[in-house]
């Protein structure tokens, strides 16, 4: 296992390692059964394998059987395609496109994708990130029989490859894979091998914890080793990634800021676990980008900022650019492309501070209880009682997925859930009487925060916490939620609902 | 750090050792003060104290503002009662009658106390097991001010104590307490130290991994320590355990254990998890302890059978009696009379087997994890997405909590939910179209399994899992469940619901 501590000493000299086969993406693609389970590298819509998913969804495009003037004269492909986290068009839309997926794990954040789903063409099913290598390792999510793992790397020998801008859970992809086809793509940098630290979990029940002792620690190197052999393709490509493009924070956006600042000021006071440091997690998007960005004006006396996280977002690079960031720890550099210039701009200094760990390391439940570490995620929806929904508007249109939010949500010994207090331009409130869809339970949601104020739910019974969240709606909806606990009240209980009226609020969409 | 290998070495020689304040009961409970968060031992209704608890209510017993002839007599109590799992009448029923208790947390199984908190008279939270001793000691949940810490044990010393028939959180309850009263009950043997294996997990974040390395291990003593000058009050006492009884299994309980045999013996063919052993947990009650009773029958082949769970019912006792189980790791021993009994007659030997560890090692997510435990799991409802209800009939009626039940279904490689597919003698489905409350989501739950069959849901999207669980229902409940996904599908999505009617079925109370 290699520790080296000089980020230049994890960069290898030159992109292809050994007697390699390299081919085109046409020929590569050729390697992918029609019907395979497809893995991907990729995570937070960066790190993903563009030039072979393409030629895929060339070769199929004649394959459609709609009556057009070549209907049947492409590949037939039905493929189960698993990745980390978001990827790009080349997967999302151009497969789709073509009908080319018909099954898709466990994340996905374009409208191609979300609209064959929500549409049933598409089945789909979302996976805590942490528990997806195991899901994939030891059988049960998708049949592996033939299955082909198409990563993306900055460098690549017999039996390994380097990550680009994200790890995520190639590494088990790899293992999982019956072969296995790396697109070396010359416009990620090799300094991305700084940033990488590759950790392997063993198998249960001889499983050994995860050795990391601190958040910025390093316990592996850069390279994901897979069994020689598998190794069917290489293909040289270039093309950057297609991120995430944030909004500018809004009033609103700020307004929450302000009150997470001050609540994480009086925490930090309070609670012998931040006597030297805060470590914080923020969910993937534009509110957890500002929130990042804002938590520089924080007064947290003399403690260490640390970041312990999913994904490294703009926000974050400001914070280490302003010295008020210690460390980040994440699975995926999902930078703008602004963001992701500056840091290819100067990779090697960033490297002391930033480490991109597997997907299963820098969501590890273990990880994030041993360290402490306080998760600020957003949400579609709380409702009175503090259960919280992620992924479905009005319970049954996937968005994206429940990603990380659960790992980071169930296991922080602080989770702070924050959003504004409405959708729609104010004709949606995000406080509701019951959650239409539920991913995140009241017994893992410790505070609420909206642009109205916090809700501190600790030690609280459901009639306290409905109170208190009340106060956190827009005032424009706390009557009706007030008349709706009147109701509810009336049906007694521990945790009173009225089920006739509890979705009279929902949007049907 | 003790890891006495002989069970005989770790049973003390007497019960109180050193300059130790002997009081009576009514003496020792006047330093409870009257608002006072009181922490007490116990869990699985057993090992819980029983003679201050009595003396409390004694003390109040006068104090009830309702016009009788002794109103305003007596102490005018306030309690929160914070307890590791559920306990005795001593406290869930005497406290209660007299309108002592004002919070209860995390998990009660007492009509009284019951009562009380779906009245709304008592403010009730339920917390997960290996989350509890975290939220007592590092705050957030109660106040811990002025707090005392109410233990039954077998042994006690200055600084020290051990427990009698369950640990629980009692480690952390003491830590977090100001103040620290023992009850010494004779009736409980010596011969439990054997058992007790206590663990202390430090503090993030600089918190070490739980050190241990297989499910049968010994990593602590039997004692918990606590700071000198803690200890206010002994109190010598006699009297039994009140613990669960189990009605005899039903022929729809040894249908599920019929079914849970099949499914596990091609699992363990399956997957390489199970290549040597298979760690295993089933939930408190009497289908948990049929099941585990059942189990003996499944052929696993030369596999070891291995319990590591939350408490030890009758059921595993019958198994380690049979030579079928290698060995089991619990917090409590949750045995009815008779098995408790059988247990007493020969702790020494039972004790090679059996590890009573702190709640938050017993329920760990790492070691969940890490040992890749098989967790099995009763419910109230499942809805034809896989979400589970635990812990509120009717979406608003609190049965106990949810106790343990999320830290296994979460964390386990493989979580079953097992129940019956009707109850109310058949007038209720089991399987409805949308749960009420949400224990557990869609994301942590593997495979459903009722007396007419097994739904692996594992790697399907929505639509298919409400198909398979269609299956799994009761004969007389599918045509509905059919026509109500045939309304939802109508509305389309990914998770498609018809909210005009998920509720139709859900009974009122």
């Amino acid at each position: 296992m290699s520790r080296e501590t000089d980020p230049e000493a994890r960069i290898p000299d030159g992109r292809i390692h050994g007697d390699i086969p390299v081919v085109d993406a046409a020929s590569a693609a050729e390697h992918v059964p029609d019907d395979a389970t497809m893995f991907v590298s990729g995570f937070g819509s960066v790190g993903y394998p563009k030039a072979v998913p393409l030629a895929l969804a060339d070769a199929a495009a004649g394959g459609r059987d709609d009556g057009s003037e070549d209907a049947g004269a492409g590949r037939n492909l039905s493929l189960s395609v698993v990745s980390g986290g978001s990827v790009g068009g080349e997967i999302d839309e151009a497969l789709v496109e073509v009908d080319a997926i018909d099954r898709r794990y466990p994340f996905q954040a374009r409208e191609a994708i979300n609209t064959a789903i929500n549409d049933g063409r598409v089945a789909f099913a979302d996976r805590h990130i942490s528990s997806l290598g195991d899901d994939v390792r030891f059988g049960g999510l998708v049949d592996t029989d033939g299955s082909v793992a198409v990563v993306e790397a900055v460098a690549v020998g017999p039996d390994w490859l380097i990550p680009s801008t994200s790890v995520g859970l190639t590494h088990a992809f790899v293992e999982a894979a019956d072969t296995v086809i790396v697109e070396v793509n010359e416009d990620q940098p090799l300094s991305l091998s700084a940033f990488h630290d590759v950790y392997r979990t063993g198998t249960p029940p001889e499983r050994d914890p995860i050795p990391l002792t601190a958040p910025d620690e390093r316990i592996g190197g850069p390279r994901i080793a897979f069994e020689p052999g598998k190794l069917e393709a290489v293909v040289e490509t270039t093309g950057r990634d297609a991120p995430y493009e944030f909004r500018d924070p809004t009033d609103v956006d700020l307004e929450i800021a302000g009150h997470l600042g001050d609540f994480l000021e009086q925490e930090v006071e309070r609670s012998s676990l931040y006597d030297d440091s805060l470590r914080i997690q923020f969910g993937v998007g534009s509110l957890g980008n500002a929130l990042m960005g804002a938590l520089g004006d924080a007064d947290l006396g003399d403690r260490d900022l640390i970041y312990y996280g999913e994904v490294l977002q703009d926000g974050l690079l400001d914070l280490l650019d302003a010295g008020e960031l210690r460390s980040a720890s994440a699975t995926s550099l999902a930078l703008s492309t602004e963001g992701q210039e500056r840091l290819f701009d100067d990779a090697e200094r960033y490297a002391e501070d930033v480490v991109i760990r597997t997907g299963d390391v820098s969501n590890g439940p273990a990880l994030i209880d041993r360290f402490g570490v306080v998760a600020v995620n957003s949400a579609v929806e709380v409702d009175l009682y503090g259960h919280v929904n992620s992924t479905n508007l009005g319970g049954s249109r996937m968005i994206s997925g429940v990603g990380g939010s659960g790992d980071f949500t169930r296991n922080a010994p602080l989770s702070v859930i924050a959003l504004g207090s409405t959708a729609a331009g104010g004709d949606i409130s995000k406080i509701v009487p019951k959650a239409s869809h539920v991913d995140h339970t009241e017994h893992d949601v410790d505070v609420v925060i909206t642009e109205h104020g916090v809700a501190d739910l600790r030690g609280t019974s459901p009639r306290e916490r409905a109170r208190a969240l009340v106060e956190c709606a827009h005032p424009d909806y706390r009557d009706d939620l007030r008349a709706y606990l009147d109701r509810a009240g009336a049906t007694g209980g521990h945790e009173p609902v009225d089920l006739d009226t509890a979705f009279d609020w929902t949007d049907r969409g």
